[in-house]
């Protein structure tokens, strides 16, 4: 390996824009340990792909991913593909010794997260999932709080991800809505979020679960176009085969209940997650409308003082925040993924392992799993 | 009957201060059909009671609300004691001809309600469930909109009730934390209006419910003095023997599912009620802690001019707004007492039944009861 | 005088009805250290003055302020009239040796309000003037705080009254609208709250001013039914004789720069008086529409962990919350009033001077008059 | 000149990075009519600024910029020195031919700014002024809505832009601080947005102004060590030369006044720039701190339905929204550099002459300048 990391992104999608974004402005606006070569980018149509090189700064574009992996000169594989090819990129790419950086969901179903899994423990390799939220400053923030202890013992938990880009029941039939690619609906791509991060926070993992999942518009224009996370539909219709909406409730090991819910259809809610996490000392709630706030309750204050302060993470000293502006210029959705690149750099650099794991990937799929299967079963608990 | 109605209250606890205060105002603000006399006011400790009877305006005071309630003299009994009374003196109240409005929960079980209900039905006098929020002019608002089809099909909905005031392990244990007295805790008392709230504004009724209830604090100091909700408590412990926090998923008659929560371990959280109904033309959301503002967001507007617009439920022409201030001078948390004492009056004088009914209550208690249920049931759907 | 204290009401437009609420609901909710009796009710219009008797629960009604001032049967008169009655009745009232609740502002001209004043120091009883809003518990709050250095030394100051219900310019010429009765317009109505808070709150005196007043619609339909405090107009037009919007900055005796802001055009807010105090240590902010509820920021907290605090004061402990709902129970606009009628009642129990007295009255009242010369002065800075 | 533009940068504080981020970014967001060579930055330090080159991506360092501004292969001079330069070196630049882009504000003197303007008019360049906020979507957004006629009339104006970074008095004597270096202070910095947003949002121009300027910490530790926009001092103090706080009124030449402040000390409030429009149909407010959320109220909607409408302008076809992510994923403070990179990039290519101009900096300047004689003048009106 050279002092260079060069690296490899497999995909091309929005989530392709979001990381080009960042491993172009992580070497910018921190002081990483290596430099960063943004080498090639992947995809199955040669002249999109190339596009997107072209577009996005990557130097060189490819189309079949399996030879990309196994080059000499790559370090790093950045999968950004629907979540069914996950597994077998990065098993590949971990084979072949490279790092690997993976999109959520891990994988769309546990056992391919599984042998996952095994691949990265199996390799020297560093092999970290893009569970990104976990990098926005209020998030770190607030785990660091609670591991601190400043809100003593949770005591309740409630997440939220809410969107509305399926009320139109017109909205197409993209990869998004198919089992076969995407694993879930809502459940697994936005509900994978708060189920990550109420872990993330608590540092406490969801054991048993209970459940409903729920497909609201069951058929819908099948897909003609692919713009932006939506895209465009035609006159043929297809079946919609996941859920649109989760609604479920989990037992986390500390003991705690934690209340979740995941759609597609909160009508006005553009990309509203919310988590707050209550403790017998204290509590901290966060919405991602207000990325750049964190809402945090005393309840050790004097009675008459006690309410939830509003801190604006971006003082120097908040986490990431020195490599960005001023306090109280705001910083926006795409910055977490620069946090991903600086800690994933810096954890090749040391040879440490990043967080979010592979394992922990895993561990959220088989919430997700088993959610789907309380679902099933009548909403009875079902241990993870 | 006289023109006067006159009013007998059982009860006087913090919400016989609430409803003293209605009786007092309403004929003050609104122009009632009738005169109001609070002719006495009926609790079981002679002192206190003669006290709350100076203190709140009541001609006079008694102990046996058995007398009370067959007295020629009083028209309306209006029912503020604990909920395992309430069928009792709701339906001796109703056999003497008189009039009833009952505090929720209308009862402590099913069993107790149906009673209540079979009584309501065989008299000729109005029985009026306490509802309160109902009428806090927002929530009104909100009906009159959904009903209008203003945000079109309902599609999904989120309720909850959440506070904090059993955080603390050293809160006493009041009467409302004991089932024989209370029927059940977070579940009931809050809960309840949660699940009547998403009942009203929707115009529909939950079928099934899937769900678990939990107490986090299991033991907690024996009473010896009752002030507010929370009171004193002394050197003996004993059994909390109601929820502290109930989470659960319900299915409404239209089809939707809707995510409920209500807590008292809600750290930060005093008095909140959330509730949001998300339809495929719009949505609505209101929070208790913001009380006077309906937030309404209309999908059929432009793309680019769509947003929750916060709409102060304070202008004439609002729900019940032609008794108060000039618009944008807030309401308070008593002033739907005051409605509800409005809409009675009104009910009463020209012969109509105002809801909730007593058909009603009993309707949220089964529901209610099948949460029980369903959390003794390893969480399964259970029909309500 | 009696035990119990004996009160005529003067004037029974929107403040009658906010005073009578009051004096109805102080004694329910508070414990008094006398009785009230609601004697009587004053107006010109015999029979809108005898329904508003009735309407409001006053024993009597009469047509002759001079009268009823002097009867013995009288110990408090409270005026509610328009700003230019307010001297006459007032010192007629305190010459009859009767207390005096008036409302603000406390006269039409400085030389008027002097009069009063002279009148309430040669005078043994009681005279209160009523910017109520300080009786609001998140202001009276607030004062306690910096009165305790919470916020250290004050350097900045901004307060804003806004209301819109001038923007149509069909609304009608009412006596709000009028010189020779209301005084002055924004300026006098709202922008006179404003600066009794920032005096009251910081306990400092502005002692100059630079600022601009304006009409910005100047005829208007004259005024044929009065209806709530917008009214209804006709076919005629009238000119408007004062001020919409008042911009204006003080200088504060201890030397802080104050911004204020009085305006009935600002489109979209209904009642929104807003007032934020910077100081070294801390700062507090404030919005009526949100009136529960007190902002706090602490600069001696750790950097991480500043931000503004939303406490909601409805607290045990917190001011005036012995009387009213358990914690997170909102109160509404009216309830400051019965806060005054307690305080009022207090001081004529224990022979104290009640605060705001007349003095700061016509404090406020020489500011408004200096922000009117200097805008009719280039804007040059007045002395107040 | 080439296809690609060819930028140098002059300057390399807080702004060079921000200004350096827009360059890299803008082509891989935005299809730009131009390729971009970050060519050279320039800085009086050889070491840092060659650090500073590495760091960001230009290619080369240099010291000299008169050098740098008359090279061949440079198109495009991008200053981001302080204000007491940008004369000197935009006139040098644009003689040289260059298109230029220079930080606000244009200059720290009137008859400065007016030399620029007059070397603006004179050349075939493209010279635009940074005033970068007018590209944040929703302020976009806003000017857009008001030119369409949606707020009506303008009637009122509120604008305030309140940082606190000073309330600290031991905050050193950066050259932001120095009359000589930054021209004015809090007026300048951040009351010079206020003003050009207010005239970009109505396309209006204050004709005259009454205000008053102060400095409120006479004397600061002498700065050692620059860090960020605050930086670090030592054990000498020197003078402020400039204001800490500014609160001015305008006349807009369509007749409406508009209250202004700038502070740095308002406790609590990081980067809070606010502005509110009031018109006869309606008004939009925003606040920087909730950046990507523009308010709107309709005055012409059903009384009943009024209300603030929480737009978030994120959605496909909000202003410079083609180039990022999915509806509601926030953007933060510098995305609305790269729209000025686009904006300028694209006027290049087509010959047109992009907004702000240097005349619309210099109209700016004599606002601030006009500020500054009223308050030396006892706050009298001061026409621009």
């Amino acid at each position: 390996m050279t002092d260079t990391l060069r690296v490899a992104l497999v995909g091309y999608g929005f989530m392709g824009a979001a990381h080009s974004q960042a491993w172009r402005t992580a070497p910018r606006v921190f002081d990483l340990p290596r430099a960063i070569d943004m080498s090639v980018i992947v995809g199955r149509n040669a002249d999109a792909v190339a596009a997107s090189a072209e577009k996005w700064g990557w130097r060189e574009s490819a189309t079949d991913w399996r030879d990309v992996v196994t080059r000499d000169d790559i370090d790093i594989v950045d999968i950004v593909t629907p979540g069914h090819s996950h597994d077998e990129i990065a098993i590949a790419a971990l084979k072949a010794g490279k790092h690997v950086l993976c999109e959520k969901p891990l994988a769309n179903s546990v056992a391919d997260a599984d042998r996952m899994v095994d691949a990265a423990h199996g390799s020297g390799s560093v092999a970290m999932l893009g569970f990104t939220y976990r990098r926005v400053p209020a998030l770190s923030r607030a785990r660091d709080l609670i591991a601190e202890g400043r809100i003593g013992t949770v005591q309740q938990v409630r997440a939220a991800y809410r969107q509305d880009w399926l009320v139109d029941p017109e909205a197409p039939l993209s990869w998004r809505l198919k089992k076969d690619e995407a694993g879930a609906g809502a459940l697994g791509d936005i509900g994978g979020h708060a189920v990550d991060l109420v872990q993330f926070l608590t540092g406490q993992t969801i054991e048993k679960v209970s459940g409903v999942i729920e497909t609201i518009v069951k058929e819908r224009p099948v897909e003609t176009e692919r713009v932006g996370i939506a895209g465009k539909g035609g006159d043929e219709y297809g079946e919609v085969t996941v859920d649109d909406l989760a609604i479920f409730t989990g037992r986390l090991s500390g003991g705690a209940l934690a209340a979740f819910e995941a759609t597609r259809f909160a009508t006005g809610r553009k990309n509203e997650l919310t988590v707050e996490i209550s403790g017998d000392k204290g509590a901290i709630a966060f919405n991602l409308e207000d990325m750049n706030v964190l809402r945090v309750y005393d309840r050790t204050a004097d009675d008459l003082d006690q309410g939830f302060t509003r801190v604006i993470v971006t003082e120097p000293g908040h986490p990431y925040l020195e490599g960005w502006w001023p306090a109280g210029h705001l910083l926006g959705y795409e910055h977490a993924f620069s946090h991903q690149v600086k800690d994933l750099v810096e954890a090749i650099a040391d040879g440490s392992a990043p967080a979010p794991t592979f394992d922990e990937g895993a561990q959220v799929q088989r919430v997700l799993e088993a959610v789907e299967k309380s679902s099933a079963d009548d909403a009875r608990w079902v241990a993870v």
